[in-house]
């Protein structure tokens, strides 16, 4: 029976070894992929060593929103020939904070067994070193772009923090992730607590999680472009 | 400068292949850890065959809540002698659905360097493996125990994941997963998505994600008694 494997990828450069050998060796046999890039999924499995030549495998892209029919289509054919298919997005786990997760209900609708690998997740692992609730949590992808409704939005986690003991994270690309801290050290109360975790698994890797008043004490922190996660939580 | 390593462990029987080889790497050459449960770990330790014999290594468990005057005075002496500490708990992710965060916020307060390494989680693997919205959702911890009790919470997070488009996920102790299964198809509307993830990374990796509807067509399924995630979402 022919199954659909969840293929994560590094989420730092030079980090392949975040990927487990069991995870590599499944990635090297299959030959045809759903990604959210091809450019970036035929390099990381031409890093593997595949058995066959990458240019006798297939990528189909996955657009950003939830349904392609292109995609639907390479899955439901290779599924149909008895065909494995593998699963990946541009960086960490496919689903998770990125395109694929129509596909994989598209492969629970036609009963395909669905596997999922395990690999780096930067919320996962930005979670894990805040030192915040873990036990409850929420995920809300990108805040608003703006600086007062970002504000806003900080508030509004803020207070589901405090209100119900849940952790709050979110994502910022970058070139935004400065704004982001100077905002969230403007607004939110002295014992909130927040975090960032900037380029995980990677060479610059940062992670800081304090109480607000700890942070405006250490004064004006300089971030380096690089994928963050913010985290806010209780005290 | 000491680290605090945080260690992910296998999360089902025989899937040390899952821990990628970098953090068993770090573990190996560690000799003081925080953890759960001291017997475990122990018998974590020893299976990636370590540099030093176990008995001259420190094992200092970790209540369930959240402070805990030996693991943080095992933590602060450890560091103060420049030397580095692992935390782990009994299966998965330390911090994330599990005992550690309060050593890792100790840490964060004392300026000293946290490093998250990757590996398996069973909510990272469920949420991945459903099929329902990975770009928001929430972790609850366990629901209530009682049927009443445990139908409320579950229209709760149902009427969450409706008007939010928010992926609830909650976790259940192996012998009760079947009655979370049943009380969940008797309570939730026909199109909203239930989910189940058994034994994640086992030999009995069971993984089904449905609308409602669906799951009743096909009549009654009988679960396996292994942990259990399960995710309500939105169609």
């Amino acid at each position: 029976m022919p199954v659909l494997y969840l293929i994560p990828v590094p989420i730092a450069e030079n980090a392949l070894h975040t990927v487990p050998p069991y995870v590599q060796d499944i990635a090297r046999r299959l030959d045809v992929f759903i990604v959210e890039r091809a450019k970036t999924a035929r390099h990381f499995i031409k890093s593997l060593g595949p058995e066959k030549p990458i240019q006798e495998m297939i990528f189909t892209e996955l657009p950003e929103h939830r349904h392609s029919a292109d995609a639907e289509k390479t899955f439901l054919e290779t599924i149909a020939a008895g065909k494995d298919v593998g699963l990946l997005s541009e960086a960490g786990c496919p689903g998770v904070a990125d395109p694929g997760a129509g596909i994989v209900a598209l492969a629970h609708r036609h009963g395909v067994r669905v596997v999922p690998l395990v690999g780096p997740s930067s919320l996962l692992l930005a979670l894990m070193a805040s030192g915040m609730n873990g036990q409850r949590f929420a995920f809300h992808g990108y805040l608003s772009p703006k600086r007062p409704e970002l504000a806003r939005d900080l508030r509004r986690l803020e207070q589901l923090a405090r209100q119900h003991d849940q952790t709050q994270l979110f994502i910022e690309t970058p070139y935004r992730g400065q704004m982001v801290l100077d905002v969230a050290l403007d607004t939110l109360q002295p014992d909130s607590v927040f975090g960032v975790a900037l380029d995980l698994t990677g060479t610059g890797e940062m992670i800081r999680s304090l109480p607000v008043r700890e942070w405006r004490k250490a004064g004006k922190v300089e971030l380096a472009k690089a994928p963050a996660v913010f985290l806010i939580g209780k005290n």
